[in-house]
């Protein structure tokens, strides 16, 4: 998917808003234990009730790899069935990769050939090789890890005894290092909601580039402060909503309360677009 | 597997190599494409012809998630092929994994409960939650990336202009923050073999802590530059090779082919052993 076609969805939409798909047999509805493949039943239902409010959907592969063999076939359904159903539905894989150059290459194959992901997520410590062969494909997007919404960000993203001496974080140098690979038309950044207070500096350095902001609900940031601080011209974020949405009841309605959860946050998302003028 | 038992069969075998088992199918021997499950195949004839000269394998995750499903199941069969048949094997799953912390939890289960892993290697980036779910798990070993042997460690690891103002270079800043989440009996540190110069500088830091070596070999490191700057009283290297033994020949002759590289590369290890008086 492109840039343009991407920010047409979120007009369209009226909503920037990218639902985690980060599926726990243990937190799923019991009904569903009883399927065949209750992970990927989980999640169509997930998206048959919020495709109309998200523009993307971010499944973590963690909560995939973790059932092994059969975890990894519900990814794969789950990701041919959005391509199937909803031609402007943006696919993140939120697998944090990065290796050496012909590893990462692998890595690319993986999740844009075999899967057919729009996105993945990378972390940037193994530098530029480690992330290049993933911006040789073309309309896929590469999301750098920037700066993350955990309590460990501050152990080296935005450590104050790691600054550099012209003053910036390592989150900053990351950004200006990174930014240099790619484009705002083939790059993004993960930025943790937690540290909104951070975007308008972040903005000072990336001006155009998406942003992908988790931490939104259940980490505690606030929607209102990513908006004002983050937002460009072309909306530039994607928020992502993981366990607000998908575990807002575990029983029978579960489908039913993402629905309500999802349109509660694509109304607040119409009103700071409509804010921003965008 | 415990630090003494590792280390045990580092003295048994006068050997610290680790084989890398990264299958490709366009390099893999054209006779092996027949069979149902050529990955698993040749992964099980390397491990035959290897195994009494390797103490350690190491598949890297990027190579088996490229053939999706299928990929994913012949690893879980080499892993369970592996323990079953070898009991004195260090099995470590070259996965450079790391998210927040709930998120590592999945991972750490993937790793070391439903693949049955000795240990997984992890990205530093984020930070101290990323990393301990991994070490909550007894007997298991966290492998966390410190100087990588690729061109792109040179944009953050080891970025001149980002030394801090105590004059260390980003990795050692890593090391020294990273070394108080575990111990040297359930953490290790990857250091590539082509920065062989750097690890007398990193013994100071870490003395005891075993250090997993990529890059001997295909990517140019010295063996005996790593043994006389990095090894310590208990051995403390696990030296990985993959391209040089495991695509030694293309034809049917690759296994005797990989028996041959791996066992010299054994002898040249026993006498560096002895050298050291280990």
């Amino acid at each position: 998917m492109t840039r343009k076609q991407l920010f047409e969805n979120i007009c369209k939409k009226k909503s920037f808003l990218c639902v985690g798909l980060d599926p726990d047999l243990e937190k799923i509805p019991k009904h569903l234990l009883q399927k065949e493949d209750p992970i990927f039943e989980f999640n169509k239902a997930i998206i048959e009730a919020t495709h109309h409010v998200a523009v993307a959907y971010k499944p973590n592969t963690a909560f995939y790899e973790a059932y092994g063999t059969k975890g990894w076939t519900s990814l794969e359904k789950t990701i041919d069935y959005i391509h199937l159903a909803y031609k402007d539905i943006f696919t993140i894989a939120d697998a944090k990769r990065g290796d050496i150059g012909n590893t990462s290459g692998m890595y690319a194959k993986s999740f844009f050939s075999q899967l057919d992901f729009d996105a993945i997520t990378v972390a940037p410590y193994m530098g530029s090789d480690s992330v290049t062969p993933f911006l040789e494909y073309p309309n896929k997007w590469t999301i750098v890890l920037a700066l993350t919404s955990n309590k460990g960000a501050e152990d080296f993203q935005l450590n104050e005894n790691l600054k550099t001496n012209n003053g910036n974080y390592f989150f900053e140098e990351v950004l200006k290092t990174s930014m240099k690979w790619g484009t705002a038309e083939n790059m993004m950044y993960v930025v943790g909601a937690t540290k909104a207070e951070m975007l308008s500096q972040i903005r000072k350095i990336i001006p155009e580039h998406f942003l992908l902001i988790p931490g939104v609900g259940a980490q505690g940031g606030s929607l209102e402060e990513v908006a004002k601080y983050g937002m460009n011209k072309q909306c530039g974020l994607l928020v992502n909503s993981s366990r607000g949405i998908i575990y807002a009841a575990n029983d029978e309605t579960f489908a039913e309360k993402a629905k309500l959860g999802a349109e509660k946050i694509q109304q607040q998302m119409q009103v700071l677009l409509e804010k921003m003028g965008v």
